[in-house]
């Protein structure tokens, strides 16, 4: 018999920061469950409560991972809610989530080719709490999957609901623009928009600011906006080596203008 | 032969952070001496110097690892004072850590099966150095354990001293009210008490204000104190999607009242 | 024939922090190349773009890891920029990185037996982005230097130029003095000086006030400056149980004396 878990990845995508062990215990229940499984982080300073900055990550960074991978992601304001736990699996990958948003940019990409939501007892831990289903329901489930235990077996098909009120680019034919906004901001202070990353880029505009595109960050102005097509696979706002959030007092929901002539 | 560390898993919590290396530095020392022993990292953002907030961590989680489990636990404002090396064995689990109280809740669950000063050169580095035996010893130690070194031969037993000033908590059986205070925050803000989770708790009193008691967090009153049976095993006082430590001004040592009827 | 990767250590080293993913993706890449690598993070909360202090950071930790670990660097502010994507073999260890200046202080400890520029796409990630190559680059390129993919095959032979305008120290040979700087500051407020662990120091001053040269922490004075042979190899001024940088208002660049006699 094959140790359990062997070869497989579950990846942890949470914004349960690093001063509490929420992520530790979390990788406690799963070792005790399946010993051979590998366990990565993906990141846990998400902030708090913030299940747009989930989405965008996962959908940044799901592919480069080995097909059947798992992802475990606990961004989950409503625990012991109504909303429901779920598993979907999509693309060749499982994801392991609350049914509240989080996997609605990656099931975007690829076909969603089942959902379960979570409801057999059996494959959880027992618990009086109602307040960390991350470690009672999430993390086990798991650790099963990764076991070889079939989603099927751990609860029933429901259909897929998108939460995010994700906003919608404009793009104008005629005078070849594109018209977006300001989604978040990653480590740097550089802020990610709702426009993917594409070639045909000229220059654009940030707030009533004429902005370069570049190819590399040092190739950006000084103390001015610049846009790049960047790590998240989306169109950024950065200022070379500065954090163009506080330099250029960016905010969420600031227009930005692309020109592709 | 079997591989040294097979199956061993070594967990680390410590107030090291992650901008210095000083965890990573310690899985080298390890990974040098145990090649295949598993290493999983509870928390390395605990406040500085924080005993209390570390003994807190190991109380709520070290359960959910698998037995033989060796935890790693190095926040250590005394090392190279007089302050002993010590590995306690409790509860099915390994404990190494500095005789400082940061095992003082976690050893008052389960028996206390042996505890040993560390004394034995042959399992620490060789260091001109007298800063850092989280490298220098308690590495070392945890990885020779992981090995199947026995901690007979790591040094001599001595009696488990309790270092903490834990507040108690007061109940009064005519009035059914449980009063106990504020020890800690969590990463959302959510505060620990020194009230263990129970059944039965009807509602509270916080900072002169009523608190409900709740089942999960988004039944409870927006911008008021509420209470939980929380992820540390502990009733919590928080505030749905809010940081309550912020909302609501608490402070350690802030008065909490549980009404059980 | 063997797994591959198998009992290889990749150590990552980024300013690229916890919130955004950046670190997880690299390890997607490496692990969907090398299935059966061991990573190890040494520090990802570096601050942004401090390059000097990813090369304080090797210099203190690399040598406690085993020989033949590949330490991933990427601190990184001119990627895509002329800048050199190198893999350097020093002392029996391999450092992929680019060639900014993160690798000067651990190259001048050992000889540097070769030194490539990646130049070969083979051992690439495809790309349109210039942004990241952190994952398109560098990870791909320490898996495959774990798979035994000799570095030869990765890129051509290159000088090692050094970057990083590190201070010098004074020594005085009557007066038996050293005097040096404040490099940088570590997670607990105490100051890394350009000055290295050393016997033999009997006291010091720092910012007009004399300073203690303490066996270990505790033994300092209070709201003092005191003196440490540190963590990082390195003298390091420290007030007990504080943070040294607010509480002494440390900065960098300030003087450090030390007296030997």
């Amino acid at each position: 018999m094959l140790a359990k878990g062997l070869n497989m990845n579950i990846v942890l995508l949470t914004d349960f920061g690093y001063q509490d062990g929420f992520v530790g215990v979390m990788k406690g229940v799963i070792k005790s469950l399946s010993t051979h499984v590998t366990l990565i982080d993906l990141a846990h300073s998400v902030p708090d409560y913030d299940i747009l900055r989930g989405a965008l990550l996962l959908e940044a960074h799901y592919s480069y991972f080995p097909k059947g991978t798992i992802f475990l992601c606990v961004i989950d304001p409503g625990v012991g809610s109504d909303r429901q736990p779920i598993i979907v699996k999509s693309g060749g990958y499982y994801f392991v989530a609350p049914h509240n948003g989080i996997l609605d940019l990656v099931t975007a990409i690829e076909d969603i080719e089942q959902c379960i939501e979570i409801t057999n007892k059996t494959y959880m831990l027992e618990s009086d709490a109602n307040s960390f289903h991350g470690r009672d329901i999430f993390a086990p489930i798991a650790a099963h999957l990764a076991n070889g235990i079939s989603m099927e077996n751990m609860g029933d098909e429901i259909q897929y609901d998108w939460f995010l009120n994700y906003p919608f680019s404009t793009y104008n034919e005629e005078e070849k623009t594109v018209i977006g906004e300001i989604l978040s901001f990653d480590k740097y202070g550089n802020a990610l928009t709702n426009l993917r990353a594409r070639k045909g880029i000229k220059s654009g505009r940030v707030l009533e600011q004429d902005a370069k595109f570049c190819d590399y960050f040092l190739q950006g102005n000084d103390r001015l906006p610049n846009l790049i097509n960047g790590s998240f696979g989306r169109v950024e706002i950065f200022v070379p080596e500065k954090n163009a959030e506080k330099h250029l007092r960016l905010r969420k929901g600031d227009e930005v203008i692309l020109y592709l002539k």
